[in-house]
This record gives structure tokens, C-alpha cells and sequence, in this order.
């Protein structure tokens, strides 16, 4: 039996996705080696780019040709200016971003080791930097058919994930760190799609595929997790898929998660069942990693045909 | 027998001071301890600031008051448009800094430990952003009093320490790295004070003492290397000098050599010798410890002379 599409609002409307959580500022360095405590090492490589999950996923989702808004927060620094000029560059509506005076934007050093691409990551975010639940607007969010989560930001995502609800969205979520009131946000998502830790993070169950069941019981159709390059699951009316990662030359990693989510929205928008949907996730993370930053790399509708067809 | 001051041009000229060197945009990133590899780590404050030997040295000379000049080179990016601006803040005239389209500037990244202090620098410049001989203009070189070099540039270096002696004007070096050249660009200078490892790296003497009197040997009036909390090392015909570092609450040590080649050339200005003016610069660089970055916090001649006054 193969299993069917999600239900998705069926008019249209001003927006395909709203994307809400973080953006950030990425200075991705391209290191020889580790760097070592003391010492001082010089960079093969330097990108400064956009990053942040919610954001990430909007210009993906943007680049494969959706109408996309973002929603998020910014400080007025230097690195804050950059957030939507970024955005805009994929096309991705940032009608929702506020700017909050007087704080520091996100911004992350991610140190990437050129032969093993392993990653050392420092970051910064104002403890003021967050948006809040009065910072949304409802209108905004009803007018999207797929509201789509990065977990940050509890109290506004809760909120946006209620609005949606009641406005017929589907709403994803992809898991990363647990909050207080995590728990609540998964039950209101009908797809829930969490980092290696996340579903051990949410339940207490040791075992992944155990803790995504879990996962799915509280509410979620669809509930799973990534684990780089050993792909992805995807728990669906009882049966747990695995679709193993392409073999791509990755190069930086970074972002590889958020473009994930964002192909697997761009699966759920075109009515692709589970199976389908997990492996154009896979694929457009895999033609992510080929470049150096979260969104470096990010494919036409056209690109991801091709590799999924070079693939098949 | 207390030791004179060294002879600089009696008239008047346009500027005090030619600084000519590196200029860097800093991220100075405080963290609660070391980044561990594969990690992510979350800093407690960040500062983007400018960095960079000559440019700082530039930014401390100016803020005591003196008409300083800076020639170096950045790119057209992000970074690069941010060094005119920054030199300008502390009144600097960035006269001869030169723009190198399509070029990366010098950005680091450092991590600085809460507790001890420890510094983990992780560092880029473009292989092209360089200055080199033809980029110098000797109508600025010859209308200011001292020439003060980090030692960066080598080929521009040299053909500026040239022009100097010509002109009859002070040189100075902030010695660090070796290249080939650099015992002739030493030759070149009347005062050459390196950091601890430039006397052994310049000279192949282990034994600093030794190898700063070698230095001077080559031709400079005074010699000598600095060892952080140690203090400082002058080599001034025959006597090698020491000055205790000045008790301090250090936050940040970044540019702290920097400040104190600002504070000898000072201490030269004024026409000290060279015991007072080797402890001018300790104070000097004691004082810009105490903030983040190398430019946190560049003492006026006022709060040096006061600190001066309560340390006697």
C-alpha cells in the first residue's frame, strides 16, 4: 500500500509557505585543520552569508518557485541590514520580519574543516533578539496554505501554529532544541521532522524509530528525524521509511537540515505521498552540501528533477 | 647615566605620524570557555571592531592627539567598507589606503575565554590583498615626522623605510612574522621592537637578550621585544632595559602590542628617553586591556598621564 498526499488548504492563496524562526549571519570559514586553543590559524576560504533554519528553508522554498513569506527577528546592527536584502535575493517575502532596536542579530561562526568538513560552530543572538507572540500578524499567517516551524521562538510559534490551525494550514515543524512547551507545538503540526537528538529530546525514548511514534501519537501524520549521511525517517500510520542520503562531494554541511525541510514541503505542496516527499527531501539537501554555506547551493525545480531523475 | 631621546625632523609637517601596515576587521567573540570541535558554542558578547597592527597602532596615535596618516590596503567587500570609517572615528586620515576590487580584506575571529583570557584566532585575508611598492605615494610618506611599519607588506615596506631615511624621518617596526627582507627592512629602522618570538625568528639567537642586542647590531638605536604580562624588553646602546607590565583587570589582549608601538612612538614624539618612554608604552598598552578589542579602549593623553601619575 502506498500511502497518500497530506491535506492542504485547496484555494489559493497570497502565499504557498510562511516560514517563522530564526535567521541568522553565517561567517563560514573554510579551515585547513582544527583550530586549536591558542593558536591562530588562516582561513582556506571566507563566505558571509545568510543562515538560520526558518530562513533557510524560505529561500529554498522560494528558489523551487513557491510564493514564500518569512516571519522572524533581527537586531538594527550591521548583521541585522543583511537579513533582508538576503532574503530578497531568493525572492522570499520578509513581510513578517521585525526589527528590534538596540539588540544583536544572530550571527554564527562555523568553522569548516576542508578534508573532513567537520564543523566547529561559535554563535551570538541578543537575549532581547526573539520574537514574541504580539509581533505576529494573523492575517499574514492565514494567508499561506503550509506554515512551516523551526521550534525557536516557543511562545509566537504556538501562537502562529494555533492561527494556522484554525485557518486550515498545515503546519511543519522541524525539531531541533526542546522547551518548555515543545510537546504542545509538535501535537499542533501535521509534520514533525526533527535532528538526530530531537526525538530523544522530546519523549525520553532512547531509540529513534520508538521516540518518532511517540512523536506521531501526539498529533503529527507524518514524524521523523535526519541523521546526515545516514538519510532520513519518516514514521506514517505505523510504518517507519528510511531513505538513505545521496552520494553527493559534500563540502560544507551547513544548512543541509533546513533545505531538507524545505523539499519536504516542496513534496507536500506537489501532493507527493511519504516515500516520495523523503527522498526529494533528501535529494535537495544533497545538492545543498556541494557549496560552502546554508544556502550556497539551493536548486531550481528544473536542478532537482534532473539529479532526482539522474538518481533514479 | 640616563640615555637621550632619539632625533626626529625639527620642522613642522602635515603629519605626525605615516602608519603603514595591516588593517583587519575583528570579531571579537568572548566565550564561557574553549570551542571544542564538532561543537557549537554559545558566546556571551560580540564586538566587530577594527583590527590590525598598523591600523590600531594609527587609531591610539591619533586618540593621544597626534596628525597620523594611514597607508594600507582592503577590499571592496563588507569588511573593506568598513575600515575609512573606523580609522576616521579616532580622527586617522586613511590618506593612503588603497582599495583592491575583488578582493577579500583581512577578517579574524576571536575567541576570547572569559575566565583566563586564552585567545583562539581563526584568520582570512585574499591572497591578492596586498600592498605593494607602486601603491605608495612619497609626497605622503615625506610630509610626515616618523614612518611606524608592522613589518606586513615586505616589498612596500621597504621602498616606504627608504623614502623615510631619505626625508630624515623616524622609522619604527612592529616586527612579528619573517619574510625574506626582513633583517634588511630592521637595518632600515631606528627602532625595532618585535614580539617575544620576532628577536629569535629574525636573528636564529635563542636568548632574547642576545637577540635584540644582534638587532641592534644591524643598525636600529633601540631594540627590543614584548612578552605580555612579562612587560618589555629595550636594547639601547649597550643596556637592555625592562619595564614590568602595569597591574591591570585584563578582559581582552587583542591589539595590545598594537597600542604599545603607539605608545613608544608617543613617548619618541615627546622626546622621551628610552626608559620613560618604554614605560609609556606598557601603560599605554595596559590601559587597552581592559575593554574588548584592540580599539576598545584608546586612552586620551589625559587618562595616561593620570594613570602615569597614580601607578609612580
Amino acid at each position: 500500500m502506498s500511502l497518500g498526499p497530506l491535506e492542504l488548504p485547496r484555494q489559493r492563496r497570497t502565499y504557498d509557505v510562511v516560514c517563522l524562526g530564526l535567521n541568522a549571519c553565517d561567517h563560514i570559514c573554510l579551515v585547513p585543520g582544527p583550530p586549536t586553543r591558542g593558536g591562530k590559524l588562516r582561513m582556506r576560504r571566507m563566505v558571509t552569508t545568510g543562515g538560520g533554519q526558518a530562513a533557510t528553508a524560505a529561500c529554498a522554498l522560494a528558489r523551487l518557485g513557491w510564493r514564500v513569506a518569512y516571519v522572524g527577528v533581527c537586531g538594527d546592527d550591521e548583521a541585522g541590514r543583511r537579513v533582508e536584502p538576503w532574503l530578497r535575493a531568493f525572492g522570499v517575502e520578509p513581510v513578517g520580519l521585525v526589527v528590534r532596536p538596540g539588540t544583536g542579530s544572530q550571527q554564527a561562526f562555523i568553522m569548516v574543516e576542508e578534508a573532513s568538513g567537520e564543523r566547529t560552530i561559535v554563535w551570538y543572538r541578543d537575549e532581547d533578539c526573539v520574537l514574541r507572540p504580539e509581533d505576529l500578524e494573523p492575517e499574514l499567517i492565514a494567508s499561506a496554505r503550509v506554515l512551516h516551524l523551526d521550534g525557536h521562538f516557543l511562545e509566537a510559534s504556538l501562537a502562529a501554529a494555533r492561527m494556522a490551525r484554525e485557518h486550515g494550514l498545515l503546519v511543519s515543524l522541524d525539531g531541533e532544541r526542546v522547551y518548555p512547551g515543545s510537546r504542545e507545538l509538535a501535537a499542533l503540526c501535521q509534520v514533525v521532522v526533527g535532528s538526530r537528538r530531537y526525538p530523544r529530546r522530546l519523549t525520553g525514548i532512547e531509540d529513534p524509530g520508538r521516540a518518532v511514534a511517540e512523536i506521531a501519537a501526539l498529533g503529527p501524520r507524518w514524524a521523523g528525524y535526519t541523521d546526515g549521511e545516514r538519510g532520513a525517517w519518516l514514521w506514517v500510520e505505523g510504518r517507519l521509511f528510511h531513505q538513505p542520503a545521496f552520494p553527493v562531494q559534500a563540502v560544507d554541511t551547513t544548512g543541509a537540515g533546513d533545505v531538507f525541510h524545505a523539499g519536504l514541503v516542496h513534496g507536500i505542496l506537489l501532493g507527493q505521498g511519504p516515500e516520495e516527499a523523503l527522498r526529494t527531501a533528501c535529494a535537495l539537501a544533497a545538492l545543498s552540501v556541494t557549496a560552502l554555506g546554508g544556502r550556497g547551493r539551493l536548486a531550481t525545480r528544473q536542478e532537482l528533477e534532473r539529479f532526482l531523475e539522474r538518481e533514479s
